[in-house]
């Protein structure tokens, strides 16, 4: 089978099985995650209530954490939501939204890292860099940083935790610690819509809920959020019609999308 | 008065009036409830600090309270906001989100359907079974079931809590108790949209601040989601563009697309 | 250099520099603001946790607050990080949503104005009355004033707390106590779209990172807001396609669209 192929089964398994994805994630991404999880054929639930999270997570296929707008009560929830997850063995997505931006985050990521270790960390290369070392550097939710660091930097979380490390980036890089595969995929336009990473981290977990080896299911994952980013960016007029267009192309996508317009390397 | 022109009147009143709907409901979304209110001509407001609910509920015509993204602060505020909404007989729109999913949802609804019963109840068919009977089964925000069974338990909850149930579906079904009415219109793409049941609780809001029967006023909300549904629906290359099409056809809205799609029937 | 030219400048600053606006902000918009941050060339971040909020004002270039959906969590974190900016001389967009509405909002409001002044306070007419005086009467957080009582309103919060006041309505209004301007764009289909406003206050952080006098800073961005509205809404079939083309609108913004369409008066 392709690597194309491979992508295209876990979309036909996504789409017939409708698999639930609990989301306990940011305010800004609840609406648009919510509705690219429905574009692909994921069925999402957002919940955050202490008392409800692990009976949702009960019902879910995958769990995805994202920690973009935190507090104290969401934080205690996200522990019993992984906590519950891992016991199950239903795969953990840990977005580390601004991690390096502020020690909070920095910490409630690598306290969620060690406490309840993801299936796969999905973030870009400034808070993959921040998790790894002992640095701050982050700007926010911005990233820029060369592909070399956050290769090493990637390298050493999923050794660390035993998890596949998926960073963002001009060309994504996905590792376990020992393989690695870089998507080159997307377009410029993507880091002008809010929110696009978290969807990527959404995506991941849909991928992650059909298919037990997490790291295809991020690799196919971020081939996906690509493909579809550059068919979108191919009539959009800005990033608002992009991200119209973005979700639309998740819906419609076709088998010959992607073997047409895939570009991953592994090594 | 025809079936269609009482529909057509009440977005008249609507549009003339614009009633202000308070609005204690999820994250996912408020943006787009709010922006379907707006479309159609009313003036929603959201507000959920305990400290202000009962103010604001004053100033209101209808409010909606929607449990989707529940926390113990938001249903303090919700009793709060519904125990004034009763004293001074402004209807209250109750949907259950995910009732049957978490024991937290369906006692939360079932504790607010006891304490300040709403005017009219307003879900999905599983929602609306677990709230009748004493079982599980809800899949997330999810429903498949058949309509014999939903009819069956609305018509125990208009019964048990003197409310009218308004529930959607390939056919939407309303009842209090004692009259029903079906409404056909709609279209499946609008199941891959997150929120557009959040969107028929709200615009029931609108409809129910308008009309003095909240029976007619349930069974128009639902008349005019169907109608837009399927006029957006007619364009929509997927369901982003369908979100944006079908707010723009709320906006839109003429006597004529009710009058010539409205498929309604009264037993 | 003209009054377009000026406001340009500031375009260019902020596409060139991407500068970083912490948002504490209500739920309804969160997203939608952060679009328009990007789509203009700035780098929102929302972010609101006690913990967090002095360290994530440190790394930005403006701070926004918005009430629009307050709780006590909320407003403990943006006097915070509002004595934070202070501190630093970051300037400081506050947005009184629905003040003059309920108690708990004009009282925050003023707690807010007095404990910390904004460098600019920028809602609608029926807000800046609220605050100004000591009466109710904001139905919601809609605003229907005429422009006489908003310059006076706005002049009387301008001297007392030594901040610009920017008056957003048919005419936009801005005045430091002083001067007064006027800004006449616009289009009748930006309110009704939900967040507009805020958006518009969003918008001024970014024009009040970039340029060192706040009151051309807010003239620029309510111009700003004006013009991409007059554009998006002449292809417009309704509120969301409008609210599609307003952000591309933000994103290709030209130097040629400011020039013929600015329709600013100063006294």
């Amino acid at each position: 089978m392709s690597a194309a192929e491979s992508v295209w089964r876990d979309i036909e398994a996504i789409r017939s099985g409708g698999p639930l994805i609990h989301n306990i994630t940011n305010y800004v991404v609840m609406n648009t995650t919510a509705n690219a999880l429905l574009a692909i054929g994921a069925s999402p639930v957002m919940a955050h209530a202490i008392e409800e999270v692990e009976e949702m997570t009960e019902l879910a296929a995958a769990l995805v954490i994202n920690i973009g707008t935190l507090s104290q009560p969401w934080i205690a929830a996200m522990r019993k939501a992984a906590g519950r997850a891992r016991q199950l063995r239903i795969p953990i997505i840990l977005d580390p939204v601004g991690a390096g931006a502020t020690r909070f985050r920095t910490e409630t990521a690598r306290r969620l890292l060690e406490e309840t270790p993801p299936t796969i960390l999905r973030g870009n290369a400034s808070e993959i860099r921040a998790l790894a070392h002992d640095e701050k550097g982050t700007k926010g939710v911005d990233s820029r940083l060369d592909s070399t660091e956050a290769r090493e930097a990637a390298g050493i979380l999923a050794s660390r935790y035993g998890c596949v490390v998926s960073v963002s980036g001009a060309a994504d890089l996905i590792t376990d610690g020992t393989f690695a595969a870089s998507v080159a995929n997307g377009h410029p336009l993507m880091a002008r819509v809010t929110g696009l990473g978290c969807t990527a981290s959404a995506l991941t977990g849909a991928f992650a809920a059909v298919n037990p080896d997490p790291y295809r299911a991020a690799v196919h994952a971020m081939a996906v959020m690509g493909i579809a980013g550059e068919i979108a960016a191919e009539q959009a007029e800005g990033p608002a019609g992009f991200q119209v267009r973005f979700v639309d192309t998740l819906y419609k996508l076709e088998a010959g999308d992607i073997e047409s317009r895939l570009r991953m390397e592994v090594d």
